[in-house]
């Protein structure tokens, strides 16, 4: 069941929402545009100062966590460089942080959010490159 | 309800689901790693060779969608750069495609699947920069 593709677990939850009567489950969908269920995808990758110590990226780690907290965010990963190694494969970053919102609003809300704004005042001394992504669906 | 963080609309779904025994609705949260559902993300960024045409976009984009209809793949988002400009953000790109999976695996299954196979055969030719990151949960 995990591994079907959401899609098809979206109409098939679909019927049972209208068995069920549990109108909630419908927003698991999201959005009709795409499978992911946000238009509006984030996504930032860190190259934090060398030597990147324990300490270091347990305090990075416990900052992107608090990170995610912010409310407007719809779904979040983060993440490390995985064992893949092609040539059109960028694994230099330290770490990737994956946000979805809603819409371009919602993001806007984050940017400025005081979870956003400390979590870059605590941290900015961390990282020594990022390197950001933001796209809409098509 | 749609703007509702999905770690909090799963807890509350949850719920749900013990009360009604849709079990299936379970799968909705995948991971108990991190809110996306997916231990593998799959970033990938196309520059299209110029210049790009209304045409070579229809083709792309017909393309992307036949790509992601690969089975193993648990979340997708096609994307354009959003309307977002601040010194960090890369603009520069033509098309996003964003993939998840369960775990490096199901990625593997997908680098080598006919139609991951097949789309490149029909659109190499019309990019002319591809970066990828890889990342798996932290």
């Amino acid at each position: 069941m995990i591994i079907q593709n959401r899609r098809s677990f979206i109409e098939k939850s679909a019927k049972g929402v209208v068995a069920t009567g549990l109108i909630t489950v419908a927003s698991c969908s999201g959005s009709e545009k795409d499978a992911l269920g946000s238009s509006f995808v984030h996504h930032v990758f860190f190259w934090l100062k060398e030597p990147v110590t324990t300490e270091t990226r347990d305090r990075f780690e416990k900052a992107l966590k608090t990170l995610v907290t912010v409310e407007t965010i719809v779904d979040y990963h983060l993440g490390v460089p995985a064992p893949t190694d092609r040539g059109v494969i960028d694994t230099t970053y330290s770490y990737s942080l994956l946000t979805t919102f809603r819409n371009k609003a919602d993001q806007d809300i984050y940017q400025t959010h005081p979870t956003h704004l400390k979590f870059i005042e605590d941290c900015e001394e961390l990282w020594e490159r990022v390197v950001v992504y933001d796209t809409i669906s098509i």
